[in-house]
């Protein structure tokens, strides 16, 4: 075993080169059975799979500590190193998600439209998978579980690369994952884990493994997500940054404001949908803008403001123009008062990252033509952009927020993870 | 003017790039002008753009007689020069077919899904423009006009790059086009001809100019469609090839059968819905086999064929492994027999290339399999594969047809040219 760990870790450009390519022919023939099995026989897999990760918690929990000893040896940062480590809670909630997703409707074989020719012909939209999927993560876990559960429901086969660290905890999770599968009689190659741990395999993913890879989700930080789209020669599922704006504007009720505000920013400040630039508007400027800047200072916020907010109070530190374009993921905000909802919506299409965006007010003529107007993939009234998360839309899960125009455009779930094709029944038509 | 076309001509690589990104800016400027225009403007624009196009005729017929004229010069195929060549008739039509445009429903700011959640938050998925859209084309100067006029329904702007053979003509036609939208009060530069021949122009689009291009459609041979889906940094909407199959198998009716596989293979010859390869079921064969070659043969199709095939009629030649992989786009056909529907569904996943694949049975459930399993933008049961088009599936219009998994497959028509958003509707929910 270790002269095999260490070929493995060792081994030369060609045989990565070989080794990838071969994950990529087994994914897309794997790719055809999964595609055609049954919404029973994949929930039941999907159950299956469940069940292997509770009975091989052991083992996933006693590679997860290697890697957690050989994190803290390499001092990653606290916040790293709690988001790799399991107990006994996280696994059992990871085999949780798993069944969860087999609960949820089949995305696939639905009948998306229909519509009969004047010739007789009866033509049916139908949601069909994608195909396979690349998911390239850092250091969760529980990605593993999560993106190869969904990819499973939407009848794709994924091909998943664990960041370095996790990659021990996520390999036992994998292997415990596709002895689920194998038991249910799905193929087992429809969820692989990269086995190495060489970055130059990320590299060959982003080349689409000469046409085995439809699609590309990158789940972590920026720089993850900026490698992948500049190199990726497939379609990629993902958002670069999450500056989300709360726009504050006249008419708007100052308690709803400051509720909502609240909740943007300082719910979670590290998700995406969390808030990062406030807008206030020049009209409620001398009512609104001194309470909202202090509820955000009361509650631990530090507020990077123009001059206006300065005077609002002395704490606000003062904005440069970087800050309007900076995801911070922390617990600051920038702010400004902006002279109208045209200022407002320039500002956002000049700075934001077309995530989510949301408008404050009781003039319903001004949020239509803000939810109109904000080219984001969310725009929202009266309400925290928290919001932006799959399983609050309802679609119980999701591999990651997107804000490219294609395809899949905010929360991707399983529906997001198909595609269509089109039937088409004929009594014998010809064309003229 | 002399001067300023040598200009243009000989610019360097820079003055180029300059150039192209001002086009790109310019574009993604007027999209957000289009995509907020009401149907009713697009509508007014599109019918004051066939006007110019009336308007112009004597001026584009004039720059068309000198691309013929170089066209000949040049010794370019009969058929690029007939494509190329323009009359008071195809004038009109291709005024007539940007009024037809105009005639379709409003593709944006359909509502495509509702939910409404527990926490008593609407949220709708309503669909919005592209944005940007390259289409880069060869010698058939309607595509100007057809192309700008679709992107234009679907509010987003168009960045056009023609052929050199059809250049003086398609600027004829811009110049018209972008007359009739100032006309009508909508930016000029929805839609843009790239005005030089420069190839490095089509490099420069494929990189995305900076963001500024969100999809590009190519229009044109293989070599074009390959060079863009090899360069391409943004998303492309295309088919390579159209390698179409009809499958005739057990149980079908031998009239049906014949009716539908002329109509497949001959009705037009050089479309890619046009068949290239014919299976036939080895439990048909000694009934349909023989009939079905000779009626091909008889309409002036080459046919060739494996063995089985080739006893048929002598007049059958030898099928090479590579004819199963050609798009004849020609009176040409390849035919075999094949051992039931298993072995049809591998040859046409192993050789075709996923465009658009029909079955003729009166076996509901072997039709049923077929659909299910070939793994084509469109599949069909017994009809003809030359239905494969945006107005016989009612769509009015098409830019083109992909073969791609993502966002648009099989007939692209406006509906296709748009995305969508999620507009959030709440009355100050925040998120737990």
């Amino acid at each position: 075993m270790p002269v095999l760990n260490l070929k493995s870790d060792f081994a030369g450009a060609d045989d990565l080169a070989t080794q990838m390519a071969e994950i990529g022919r087994r994914a897309r023939a794997a790719s055809r059975g999964i595609a055609l099995a049954s919404a029973q026989a994949k929930d039941l897999a999907l159950r299956a799979v469940a069940e292997s990760i509770r009975g091989a918690a052991p083992t996933i929990l006693r590679e997860n500590a290697r890697d957690v000893t050989a994190a803290k040896a390499a001092d990653l940062t606290p916040s790293i190193i709690d988001r790799l480590t399991l107990d006994e809670g996280r696994v059992s909630a990871i085999a949780e998600a798993v069944e969860k997703v087999a609960g949820l409707p089949d995305p696939v074989g639905r009948q998306l439209a229909a519509f009969e020719r004047p010739n007789g012909l009866l033509i049916e939209r139908i949601s069909v998978p994608l195909g396979v999927v690349g998911v390239i993560f850092e250091s969760r876990p529980n990605v593993t579980a999560d993106a190869g559960a969904l990819c499973l429901k939407a009848g794709n086969a994924a091909i998943l690369r664990a960041g370095s660290d996790s990659h021990r905890t996520a390999t036992a999770i994998a292997t415990a994952m596709s002895e689920g599968l194998s038991r249910s009689g799905l193929p087992a190659d429809a969820i692989q884990l990269v086995p190495t741990r060489d970055r130059a395999a990320v590299g060959l993913m982003l080349t689409g493994l000469d046409g085995c890879v439809d699609v590309i989700v990158p789940r972590g930080g920026r720089s993850l997500v900026e490698r992948v789209q500049s190199e990726a020669k497939v379609p990629v599922f993902a958002h670069l940054d999450g500056i989300c704006h709360v726009y504050v504007a006249a008419a708007a009720d100052l308690g709803m404001a400051r509720t909502v505000l609240l909740n943007s920013k300082m719910r979670r400040t590290g998700i995406c949908g969390a808030a990062e630039t406030l807008l206030v508007d020049a009209a409620v400027a001398r009512t609104h803008l001194k309470p909202l800047i202090e509820a955000l200072l009361e509650s631990g916020c530090a507020v990077r403001g123009d001059e206006t907010v300065r005077l609002a109070d002395p704490r606000v530190t003062q904005a440069s123009e970087a800050d309007w374009r900076t995801e911070y993921l922390d617990a600051i905000i920038s702010a400004r008062v902006v002279d109208g909802l045209d200022a407002a919506i320039a500002h956002i299409e000049a700075n934001g990252s077309h995530h989510t965006d949301a408008i404050i007010t009781d003039d319903v003529d001004a949020a239509t033509r803000f939810l109109n107007e904000v080219d984001s993939a969310i725009v929202v009234h009266n309400a925290s952009t928290q919001f932006a998360d799959g399983g609050e839309f309802g679609f119980g899960a999701e591999i990651g927020i997107a804000t490219g125009r294609m395809h899949a455009r905010g929360p991707v779930g399983v529906e997001q993870l198909t595609t269509f094709k089109y039937r088409v029944h004929g009594s014998g038509q010809t064309r003229p």
